[in-house]
């Protein structure tokens, strides 16, 4: 896996090797209607697929042989997902990770990532609508990677844009040389969840485990007083952890979106915690895993 | 109005003049809470203040005497928000412009746009949570202009993605030397809603309005077969203003967002209308004004 | 032009009518590669093209005849690239409005609307490659509207983001209830242009227009002490118009992309106008045209 | 770290407890200037700065104690950069790194990232200007990490938009079920590169490092056939790696963005491979190291 190649006037390369590396397609827009009844179901994803093996002669030699094109890879989601893409995503990347495996002669493992879109049944005088829908904001988002018997999955939620306008706070905290922030006791908390969790072993039904975490996450986010988003970020991992025993552990990523309250007394203006700046930078951004312990 | 000025090496410059000029500020993000009572009230926007005015000095001479600066705009906003900004945006846009109308001596007209998000409160088992909301994603959008005494009004929605699996095709239409695009009667039909509409005389329930728009809009997408874009246009253009008495004319800009089907049969695999790339360019664009006969 | 349906539960539905409409294909993405000698020049635009006439009956009954597809117009657009896409994309514009006035038998008139991406030769060891390029930021747009036998042009820079450290101020301003802000005489200067304009009559090299155009607007930012944005809006416009005898007048949109000096010395830290924070928003939004007078 | 709270109606929680976490501060923007001489010099910078360390009192109990707020972190990273932001931002890193140990009794180790815009000089009549800019398309990203006493550092580049319009191919590749592509010696080849390297023991000129990738990433590109953008890859890790002494290893990350031939023979429109459809997805993706042998 070295080579040496004379440049003429740019000298003699070093000696280099090929490390770590992966190709596929990313962005494919998948969409499905799953039709056997008046009353469809839709799936709406964005598929990226990055497949891992013995690529070197590509890389070092410029012989493609053997090689699936990623073309043929974007061929193959759609193709496939005519019979196969019949559950959740979490389910259609094993399919498509055996496939590629198999179809590959030089693949040894393949990672597929999901989001997909979230569409709501229009309602009508309390009627759902059977075939018009409007999509929504929050995603579910999924990374499946394997070698076609083995598989890890993750599962996550991103775009969720929740705001409590009261019940949070942030005091205590190290007060030093460049520290101007004074402490409060009632601001506005406001973050877009971006959010992935790992699973235990066992059989999962992936759309009910994520459907029970957004709702676990909505109801958890308003049931207390924040001392900070460390707080709530915990608090949201122990429901979750408690709500889905299928998960071994869950990961947050809180920006905090500030909202400034306006110093509007200078006008001669009161502003008893009504009017806020929301601002769009800089932003705290609070992360970490939660565990079963 | 006109200036020369000797420009040394740069030779003799033509005479010239100022035209049509506005300034003013963008992008102030305001966010204000009703907290009259526990069950707390969100208003979020995103406010663009664009001023008309006798502003040649400041161009020609660099004399900003009268000016109102682009930071004071900003204040403003925030200011008056405390105890004016109770309602509408719509309304809030007429303070606004009262306001700089009379506060800039060299002020003489105003266009306020403002860009509002939707909070949907939320819901955990059946209750709606006092003070916890989740972001939506369509916007209800208004343009407000005047000289402070009178005041033209348009409000909009914005980023409404709707989708129909069936009850829409394409047919009849015109055949020539590049045409390649086959007849359909059932394709998929998805866009994202821009819409814009002027009023009639009289007062107006601006929210009421939005909201009676929305439910229309939504209900109509999904209660006819649709012949083309067009179609369905003039059909929402009808049904809105039978709807909504106050409503003057109507505009939509409507993105085909086209699903095409996926060639499958060419790899052995049957695709009856059931797996589709969601292409994201091009895309088609249709426009049009419903008016009042 | 006006018809009334009977929407049996939703009520009798009021006269309408249709107003003002157009429709079309946006976001082509064109690419061409002139080839013709080793010396490779490319041309990169993203069309739009709105044609108008007379289409009631699509909107009205559903009836598609003689309505030119939208996947029609982006065939054209690419087809007639290659034989006629050979100088200024203001060209190509109206050959493109030529051909859909007599293909379409109901369009009446079009507008094509262009965002040119600028690409930069690469160069090593002095030497200018024959065929491989880099992306820049600026863009060159048009829009080109018309009947097929007269046409309106206009053109345009965008997405050229431009600062300068010094030789800029904010003095002498309106001080009233709602202003904070302090004079300074020396402030950065950030903006990212936005200008488009309007032809004398006569022939004109677009491309040669332009690269003057933007010559010009670099020299004149740096050339002279900035009192305000609109200053140095008027001098730009004064330099072009000098500069481009074609040019009869000439629209900016300049944000002012505020770098606000970081109060430090709350913190014991010397702050001589070096530290800034670079704000996202809001910002000052100034326009102007610039007229012969 | 185990914590069990009592719902009440929500029943007993499970135990869990904290993992791995980190907080700080994103989006930070930072401008300076160098005004030491009439000739300034910019540094614009996009910073985010993540702390770790024993951080379970906050999430677990609410207990802020020790806690920089990350106001406090956007401060500083202001404040320091008065005196000490003077040369590359990966030196800056380590500044900022070994002020939070220190600052934060319960930070362990620190990561910055950065992402630096580059300015370039205006030029006017052959003149380099002293203090006016315009704003280039690719960036200098870094991310340095320590404790304080040991780092570790990575620079890169994002937002290079490079392009050839021939000399790049994709033969020989694997056909199978879903294969339609066909082989081709004579396409564009187009990415958008985002690269990144570690660095070999030693001090380094980090800017100048930077400098070096850049120039010889655009040399490499154009100076071979392309047989893949896998073969491009490699080629251009070994002349970085035979350039650029001080770096161990080098990743690359390349969207091939695809550029189509449009098939408007069916138009009866000759196409020698000057026109096409530059698609926006999908893409594929590309993606190693390049390391020493």
């Amino acid at each position: 896996g070295t080579s040496t190649q004379d440049m003429g006037t740019q000298g003699t390369k070093v000696r280099v090797k090929l490390g770590q590396n992966n190709y596929g397609k990313a962005d494919v827009r998948l969409f499905k209607v799953l039709r056997g009844t008046p009353r469809h179901e839709v799936k709406d994803v964005w598929v990226n697929v990055a497949m891992q093996g013995d690529f070197e002669a590509a890389h070092v030699h410029g012989d493609n042989t053997g090689l699936l094109a990623t073309d043929t890879v974007r061929n193959t989601v759609y193709a496939l997902a005519a019979d196969h893409f019949t559950g959740s995503v979490e389910e259609y990347g094993k399919t498509l990770i055996r496939h590629f495996v198999q179809a590959g002669p030089r693949v040894s493992s393949v990672r597929v990532h999901f989001v997909q879109h979230q569409w709501d049944r229009n309602v009508s005088q309390g009627q759902e609508h059977d075939h018009a829908f409007t999509r929504l904001m929050p995603k579910h988002t999924a990374w499946v990677e394997g070698d076609g018997e083995t598989f890890t999955v993750r599962s996550g939620i991103d775009e969720l844009f929740v705001l409590k306008t009261t019940q949070s706070g942030w005091e205590g905290f190290l007060r030093e040389q460049y520290t101007s922030l004074p402490d409060t006791d009632d601001r506005i908390l406001a973050t877009v969840v971006t959010s992935h969790w790992e699973y235990l072993p066992g059989d999962v039904d992936y759309d009910a485990v994520w459907q029970r975490v957004y709702d676990t996450l909505l109801r958890t986010f308003g049931d207390h007083y924040s001392h900070s988003m460390q707080f709530t970020l915990y608090r949201m991992g122990e429901a979750i952890l408690t709500a889905c025993p299928e998960i071994a552990r869950i990961h947050f990523s809180f920006p905090n979106r500030h909202h400034i309250r306006y110093a509007t007394e200078r006008f001669g203006v009161q502003n008893p915690n009504t009017v806020f700046h929301a601002d769009a930078e800089p932003y705290g951004l609070i992360e970490g895993w939660v565990e079963r312990a």
